[in-house]
């Protein structure tokens, strides 16, 4: 259950809520394109009014959603953050905050994957949920700055940071098998370390 | 168009080729589940029947799709393969031609991509498939057993190495645009051989 619902709940919430894990499994397990609202409402035993209540339509349900889940993933890589550690050590602690959240959230990881190449995905408030996350990219721009980490384009930088983590944590069923041991998790952020050092 | 299809065809391969693109096509606009073979068969102008002829049911003709382009794409990213070069210069043909390939194919490779992570990825052949990267995974161990490259899991060098491509050539919805120079693709492997490298 996700963080942002995890207190104490009005019945408004609890519906939310429904609706939320409701949209999650769907879509995971039919896509966007099939996932209809009727859908989603009998999945979270309301009334197809319901939604409509609390969404304007499926696109809002969606993006409502993936914002949460986005929100939740902040809260889960800040954890402990401390700025006034090596940047490295920081690095680090949000890399295996981030493969601790994945792991343990993969269905809503999945979700945001998907919906992130959606046609859905320019829908989203970019910069807000960007915020969420600025407390790390400050501390990039901070490397950049001392000379530590590499000047680069910030998707570079991103592609070899946090991407690798998808592939990790998802691998395509089309391979092996990989074991996610604490020792490769800790190997892989080495590597990531050496693609964006200076 | 893909290579596999590119040679004087014959009816039958004519129509292999349509049932091709329309799987393509018709997994990629409404993914896996919604995507029946009535559906692809109307979308390759055949009838359901025709498809039965080549394919035992869906499942096959998905697997065959997938197959076909990766079949497609270990040509593409071999080309003018040199196994006399120093292998971080193997390694960086071998990466430009892989972001060439799907950049230029962006539906095939999405398309091997949802594969990937659908049910049916388990259904492939995967030590044939493995088979048409063999070179690759040579110049690889050659490089571990020389001490230039780490020895690590080779999923973590896959992470690495062919991950962030997808990241680049295939950013999400939800992201700034990022500019595909070429002076950022090389950028990108400096990257990659920085994570690989001892």
């Amino acid at each position: 259950m996700i963080v942002y619902f995890r207190t104490m709940r009005t019945k408004d919430e609890e519906k939310r809520a429904a609706l939320f894990e409701a949209t999650v499994k769907l879509v995971n397990e039919i896509g966007f394109v099939a996932s209809s609202v009727s859908k989603i409402a009998k999945e979270a035993g309301v009334s197809p009014a319901t939604i409509y209540v609390y969404y304007k339509n499926k696109e809002e349900l969606l993006v409502s959603a993936y914002s949460n889940i986005k929100l939740d993933l902040s809260k889960a890589v800040l954890q402990d953050f401390d700025d006034t550690l090596p940047i490295r050590d920081i690095l680090k602690k949000v890399w295996l905050n981030m493969f601790r959240y994945i792991l343990e959230n993969i269905e809503y990881f999945r979700f945001i994957q998907q919906f992130a190449h959606s046609p859905y995905g320019s829908m989203v408030d970019r910069e807000s949920l960007e915020q969420h996350f600025v407390q790390i990219r400050n501390v990039l721009e901070r490397g950049i700055e001392q000379k530590i980490i590499k000047n680069v384009d910030r998707h570079i930088l991103s592609a070899f940071l946090y991407h690798p983590i998808t592939f990790l944590t998802n691998p395509p069923s089309t391979r092996e098998p990989f074991e996610l041991s604490e020792e490769n998790i800790e190997t892989a952020f080495n590597l990531a370390w050496d693609a964006i050092k200076l």
